[in-house]
């Protein structure tokens, strides 16, 4: 049974830290999932649910499904239940342009996503998120969005449908129907409530404690109106790595307020550093 | 000698509450204004100043500055010395739409900024924040967007020059150059400084932690680029309530570091209520 307020289940864990900023364990350098799952209040990504992957879209599942590296879900059950019944969704990523080149981890949700997009023939709109690199990294406006533009060249290798794709940097496309539902976005989320989530300090600036707004409302198809005007408020599922949970914590709590169903996740481990643990 | 940091300023004075959402005086109800100069660190526009701007303009000054109904600045003789050396500046001014029409009091900023558009043959920006008005009255995206555009009509019915002005509700304009502005300032100012500017406290929502850069950014001219592109760094004069001074503070200290002019002020006391004082 869900709890009505996800974000209530984060508590601070000693042990091990996982957030979008920061991803350290315990002794021994793993990170504990089952843990982490508890933690985050998200739920397992089971093999019936996996078999019925399989039944839906007439292929084989995902090597990353069968092997555990996408390992936890919200509400991916709903997903699989609209597309049964003929309904649409749509899957929302992102990269945070913060170097050069993108790296095997980096790739791991692209890969993911554009295995999905061909098994359920759906949009995907990708979101570079040039302001938050440019407000945590400390880098230029003008840097980041170079670093966007590079990035999107590795993104594109991927080989999305390009007839279905959307793929967007914040300094461009902020701005219109997308700055409308940040504001709405934003007065429902108390400073108490984002401190609580992603623990921000009084010596951190505003520009971060305004971002989660930003990374929140590419769930919303209202957000994309050249996209979505006319369709029936479709669903968005989310692939991602689950240190990015705590963004959709807070956008599933915020969006039946605003009318919009919560934005179901399908979340990966995280890639292993290329290092000897002794 | 102003002090580096004009944000400090800023002391909580029992006695009087002057900030952008709440003014209230002391027993009888009169503002003292004198303790407020003091207060936010700002200097009162004296009878040489207004001599100065009879000889540049070569008309007789506004009664809003004969009667001292605009009685402090910030800067106002830097633009004064910037115009005699035939350098450019420019006006900003706004207006949060919070109810259907303007009246007196919100009509004083206008009416004095049409004459200082005149007297300088200067261009001209009004900000609509329909936004903050959705912020903080709780009124829903349309209902401020509507409000904005009603007041606009009060706005243009003062007689500016169509030519020289700009007028924009932030739903529509936000975005681009401007957005990038709004990140640049938002990555210098820390949770702590809008908390002892403003007073928030943890449960306000983050839109309201998010504002102070969007009313900060109309101060500095590549927020509009199709108005100032190419032209050099022009100097910009805000005329407005003293009421507003927190999020000019706030700008000047910020302006600096971007490689901006500070911008300059001319600050208005309040309309009288319409009340009887026993």
């Amino acid at each position: 049974m869900e709890k009505k307020d996800e974000t209530q289940h984060h508590e601070p864990e000693l042990d091990q830290v996982v957030n979008p900023w920061q991803v350290s364990a315990k002794d021994g350098g793993k990170i504990d999932y089952d843990k982490l799952i508890d933690q985050f209040g998200c739920q397992r990504l089971d093999q019936s649910l996996i078999d019925r992957v399989h039944r839906l879209t007439s292929r084989p599942p995902h090597v990353f499904l069968r092997r555990g590296v996408f390992f936890a879900h919200r509400d991916f059950n709903d997903i699989l239940d609209a597309y049964e019944k003929g309904q649409k969704f749509y899957l929302y990523t992102g990269r945070g342009p913060s170097s050069e080149a993108l790296h095997l981890g980096h790739l791991i949700p692209f890969m993911f996503t554009k295995y999905l997009q061909d098994a359920f023939k759906v949009p995907l709109v990708i979101q570079l998120t040039d302001d938050e690199k440019c407000m945590w990294k400390n880098l230029s406006v003008e840097e980041s969005q170079r670093l966007a533009r590079e990035n999107a060249k590795d993104i594109i290798a991927c080989g999305f449908d390009i007839s279905r794709t959307f793929i967007f940097s914040d300094f461009d496309y902020v701005g219109g129907a997308f700055y409308k539902n940040m504001v709405r976005v934003a007065k429902c989320v108390t400073l108490n409530k984002v401190t609580g989530i992603f623990g921000f300090s009084g010596e951190d600036h505003i520009g971060k404690i305004s971002f989660p707004p930003i990374q929140a409302v590419p769930s919303f198809p209202s957000s994309f109106p050249h996209l979505f005007q006319g369709k029936d408020n479709p669903r968005c599922l989310i692939p991602c790595a689950i240190d990015q949970d705590p963004y959709f914590r807070m956008t599933r709590d915020v969006a039946p307020r605003l009318g919009y169903h919560k934005p179901a996740l399908i979340e990966s481990s995280f890639f292993p550093a290329l290092q000897v643990y002794v």
